[in-house]
């Protein structure tokens, strides 16, 4: 290998110095600059503030009981993070980047505003458990807004059904027209796979629910404190077991991240059926101007922008896993710098979530179904053969391999005939199976077929009803 | 771009053939010698043989029960799947690509042998609600090997963590001593993961455990069949909800793949803390021969290969969760063959944390401390100035941020005359802080600092003693 | 948490036990068992034999040449290295376990062999630089056979493409229709994608075409090696620069991995699109028997698996390139044991792709395009809108963004009518341009549209002819 | 499953209904707000304004030339869009969210300070080819900056390589200490593999560097525009050849990330040793307060948090990657809204790489080694054993698996008397090999180690200040 420098693909020397300037060439004001822009967390982990306060009012609260400190700092300490969080409700907090994240920032404004009882705050806490208290909080809290949101999707998706449950459209194996169902069976569907997403998330919730704090930098501390008052003050169901675990673990943010991309993969099978439903070939439903976008020049066209940004947004989610797990690979413990990059990848595949789901739920609701074409197509490709097939079963008593092989052998002839299977006369039909009489033409058309499939989980509309109705009522909805 | 043939990257065109020859070559035969290697499963899925057996027998019992075949089928059939297991356990089963998967094969060899009985089986059934049932029972035995094996693991790390209950080591920050821990109480640390890692895989089989079995091809079935009597039968909790969702799910395999991506994470890091203790520069412990592979020309030299191909496996199981997930982005419903690309992924990744593990637990198990120099290192650096700061808070009420700040005037002292903290004078330490007295010499040694550190899950040997044998007791082994 | 062992999701002891007998039981042989399987690599590096024997006939030559083995010695070794080469290839070649993987197998039945010549072999090499060669030579061949696939895949698209130059078909945003195409352009789109697969895996050939033979374990040798002349015997352009980095780069691999990545995403989308113009609600395509299955019981329905199978893959092929990316991640200098996981994923992607370029260059040669569907659907939703607008700013100086809103206003007219855009009126058209002339209606039609295109790049049946048989001509197959 | 809401694990309504106001929340708004949200990318793709407007002008010149606008418009437009510049620049332009992204807010605000003239500029040109021409420029740019960046680093490594050309550390394999190298030598490593990087980064560069502008909306355009015009004048190579191909690629973005995800794994590795040789136990360097933190109560502690760092960003490069992988993956031709979720992943990647880059060039440029230490330990573990076995060969003729053989007995009995190799007595080396005489002490200490690997690549001193100056002279800064 040569680096040759006149090689047409090299960028000119002069291009190279310009672009020095322009990405690189902000660091030439030496290390400094480098280490305040690599190592300050404050510009994103300031999200945090509700929950670094949140945790500093409960661990006062338990050095003041427990005699750490006395009831006078105490008040102070309260009432110094009361005025901090007005401060930074109403955007006059002085943040720094100097003082690199939250927590820093918290604690110096606090002895700022309180003096002595602001340098005891930090007593039998360090920045390590401290820091990981507010990151479950945070994750805690995002969780319950993830599962309300999920909640409400399956709501909007039960209602569809329930409107939709005799509604017949094609259902599709290898998208080819396969046998009939009803657009309400397909989308509880949906239904399960984000009541499951649900259950994962709460799961992980639990998992979740317990209070590093007290954990201080690795190895505990040797004050007297009670780490259960304040996990129960912050709603933890118990503090963490293990000081050096409860510094360096970050499973909570992974696994709601694996969690999260599940459920993004699911977002996106329905994101891509409503863009292939509302393509002109398919034209199985439409969605309003709410949710797509037009253009000038062809009024008419409605792109579903949004499914497809859904569907777009999987990968940011599975690159946030990724991205967390490759930076907990092989670290030793207990706190590395490393986990600093544990929050960015959860608050970007948090907001990612939050929209998909709300845009989902948005055209969810909004969606048309085309009933005449989704009806037509249900019935459309010998959708019924495998009624047919089972009636050869149930009826003649033939057995199932054989069925498939005589009704292979009719939709062969109505096929070349270019005809529906109920279309194919008796005596035709005869020539193949001469057991065949007319009872058969009672289970050719759709919504015979889809009244049929009564099963447990089976597309008939009374089921489909019928699960509509207790997922409602599960949801409280109904 | 331009495709110049001869330019000297380009490979041959002699050598272009040849190197077809190898690679692509073998398809020259022609579409049939493709289509067979691409969409034959039967190289891989015959692994879930004995779930497809399983299955049978479940449904054609069922089908007995309700009537749709004779209680002769049912025993012909259970005859002849019996007869099927014997010659797949003895090699002797015949099977056949042409056939494509194991679901096939199966019942081809099965007509083959009781004739018509066998051509019933397959009544209200598909293949998609087939395999969708013997992934599940697979993936269902896998995590219940998983988990034992995960036990194991823990009560491995449990007992040698009792056993080194208070042996002392420095418990590092940023890969800096910070503050003396005992290695039993880092073992722990292993343990509380891998419980975490056990309790997220009993959460997935629980979420797992309902049958597909009936959900036919994707709509469900008019036949009168009985799901909750299968699902029982195979010891499933109930049937699955929803037909199409049933036949097209596969987050039991995602949710599986990725709780074992965070697993094996978790055993990245104590497998890269294994190769640092036994590094030379570390020394901190030693393995035997036994997980250790030598040179013939420095017998001495003891590479920690396990170890570092346990670190390595974790890379192809999150690859492999990846893969997975991949392949059901934006897959519209229902079955698409896309979903034969699940086993594999799986497969792997189970073979890979099946082998990680139990060399794990050998590593655990075979590793013997190097006591002598975990002790010094643990007291280095200044690892007790923590406790000094505790202690002029506790003894003196100096808020906490300034015991800090004198405590590290002291440090900076020691350091400066190159001794430890317990071998600066009395009358030095009060230059620093006028009220320090004789009281501090007792804090600053590591045995004290450790057994200071009583909080709960800290570090102090009987909180790791009673923590272990708490585990101990849990796992049925103490 | 707790572990309580009766909860229902909890499995059974008994079945824990039996499980454990199946997954982990393995290896309660003991800590050799456990070894054996996680350290010895021949059962999948045994794929390298070729390269090993090909990498040390290169040696001994090299050995010889500069003095250190006798012309006798390298005579001895070269037909030892011929007989094992037919052994390997006859399939009697006693591999062994213990013998861990290829190289030492090989070696050792030199040695067997030829006595005290092949324990000479291995002077001034080691088993990290021998590996290292031996997969740069297979991963160097791997590339051949897959830039071979590629160009043919190329030349059938090229080909087909040619066929298909005028054939209209509506071109998508947002799988909306937008305007006309034609058929061959499409199909060019992917040629251009596969140039630039082409042109990456060339590139990273010649970043990989560097000798590591001869930077022995680590640091070089003392011995006067001509690492040059092995470069040159090898293929190589030279040898690589810096032992320590010879040893234990894998930029190769992964830079192909990434490369295999990327192309196996162009796959998928042809891929997706075969499946959607294959969908019976698409109708725009169809595959023979060769490239689809069917099922007895509706034979008309042509599951096009291999498609889907090849929009499958892509996910493993990612997943690999996951996998040892992570593997390599944070791994100091300069050999670890974690590198030997470096195999399997470029074994698995190699097979995977070689597959998929196979079943691809098989269907675009075989699928049929159902001409007139194509055409009516390239004509259908105004796709002809843009062709207005253009028409009012070349023939009426309309400015672009004004002609977009008179567009608008004529296709909203066209569409209350349910008419399309060429049957509107003339008069009609006026009262909202009142300019427009008869003209216009000359660039309404599929054809014309099509026609126009003739901007560098666009899709005018005469540029889609020319740059098809350009490219054919560069493949040397017009 | 069934959910029940007075579950331990369950979110209480109310919290929930707090949870929801804070996250999902926002979105109660309805359907304009969420669609905001989703659709505009005006937030992000502000980044492009600098591209945005070259392009423009580049479009605006070649319309004038062939004569589709005058050269009063052309005027208008350049002044115009100086304006705009001058706006933005200034933090006066005013962003519009309802506009979406940048192309419509600067082409909007054009028309609002030209007129008429303003409305010309987008003839023959559609957003499609427009956001791929910028898009495309500003990955040129990244790459130019981030190629500067790497022979920053590249020359730092190299100057100080040619510093330690013999200072000597030990060369580890599995983290065991092997043979000597010098530090000289490991660092020339990186620049190895830097190397890889730039090189890897440029012919992604020279892909890329193709034209998309003229493209229009997917299938070309009417109008006689000049597009290798306007590809000089962007100093684009040429045209791109397909339009379908030019809107819906994103390769370049992809092959960008899959160059900067293994350039970071490279310097996670780097990292890895820098967190390491600064280690406590190891102690063979140390780094300067620039770019560690210290904590007020350890004032001698540096925490290498900026290595940690650089280390812990791999992971979201990887991450980033992944996303835009699987964004792609599926997509039918030709432009889709998923599309859009390709720039924050690469701008994410850009600011981690620039950032990673200019940290390790300032600790490279920074840290200090232990020379002592490194030396001591450069020869501990018998880590001339190598040379031994290699003197054996050479002078003695000793086949090398003997020599090998005869090395361990020796390394055996000095480890049994606990001395180094030079320390055995000749006599007692003679009872395992009869022959060897004094000579061989001259290779056993590390200087005559390092001295003799004079083979190419290999680490003598001389190889390596030849590397290191040629390194230099290549990057001109010699």
């Amino acid at each position: 290998m040569s680096i040759d420098k006149s090689s047409p693909s090299s960028p000119k020397a002069s291009k190279g110095a310009q672009a020095n300037m322009q990405w690189g060439g902000r660091f030439a004001a030496g290390p400094a600059a480098i280490m305040n822009e690599i190592n300050a967390s404050i510009s994103f982990d300031q999200a945090l503030w509700r929950q670094d306060i949140r945790g500093s009012l409960a661990h006062a609260a338990m050095l003041c009981k427990v005699g750490i400190i006395s009831a006078d700092d105490l008040k102070a300490i309260e009432g110094g993070l009361a005025g901090i969080a007005a401060e930074i409700e109403q955007g006059t907090f002085p943040f720094s980047d100097a003082l690199e994240d939250i927590h820093m920032n918290i604690e110096a404004r606090l002895s700022e505003r309180i003096g002595e009882a602001g340098k005891r705050l930090h007593t039998a806490r360090s920045r390590n458990d401290q820091v990981a208290t507010d990151f479950r909080l945070w994750v805690r809290d995002a969780i319950d807004g993830v599962v309300a949101q999920t909640e409400s999707l399956m709501a909007t998706l039960a209602k569809r059904a329930l409107e939709n449950a005799s509604q017949p459209m094609p259902g599709f194996t290898h998208l080819q027209i396969a046998q009939p169902v009803t657009f309400g069976h397909h989308l509880l569907a949906y239904v399960e796979m984000l009541g499951r997403d649900r259950s994962r998330l709460l799961d992980g919730r639990r998992r979740l629910n317990q209070s590093p704090l007290g954990s201080a930098a690795l190895a505990g501390t040797s004050f007297p404190i009670d780490r259960h008052m304040t996990a129960q003050a912050l709603g933890f169901d118990g503090p963490t077991r293990n000081s050096l675990d409860a510094v360096s673990d970050r499973d909570f943010a992974l696994e709601f991240l694996g969690a999260l991309s599940i459920q993004a993969m699911h977002l996106s099978r329905l994101a891509e059926e409503i863009v292939q439903w509302t393509s002109t070939p398919f034209n199985f439903a439409s969605l309003s101007d709410a949710f797509t976008t037009g253009s000038s020049i062809m009024p008419q066209k409605r792109n579903p922008d949004a499914a497809e940004l859904v569907r777009g947004k999987t990968g940011r989610i599975t690159g946030d896993f990724i991205a967390l797990l490759t930076v907990m690979k092989g670290l030793p413990l207990a706190y590395a710098k490393d986990s600093q990059e544990d929050k960015e990848p959860v608050f970007d595949a948090v907001r990612a979530i939050t929209l998909s789901l709300a845009a989902m739920d948005g055209m969810v609701a909004d969606i048309t179904p085309n009933r005449e074409r989704m009806r037509e197509m249900a019935g459309a490709a010998f959708a019924t053969a495998t009624d047919l097939a089972d009636w050869l079963v149930r009826e003649l008593k033939v057995p199932f391999r054989t069925a498939h092989h005589v009704t292979g052998q009719l939709v062969a002839m109505a096929e070349k005939r270019d005809v529906a299977l109920e279309q194919l006369p008796l005596e035709d039909m005869r020539t193949v199976e001469p057991r065949i009489h007319q009872g058969i033409y009672s289970v050719l058309d759709v919504d015979s077929s889809l009244a049929s499939r009564t099963s447990f989980g089976g597309t008939a509309p009374e089921n489909v009803r019928c699960a509509a109705q207790e997922w409602l009522a599960r949801l409280n909805q109904a």
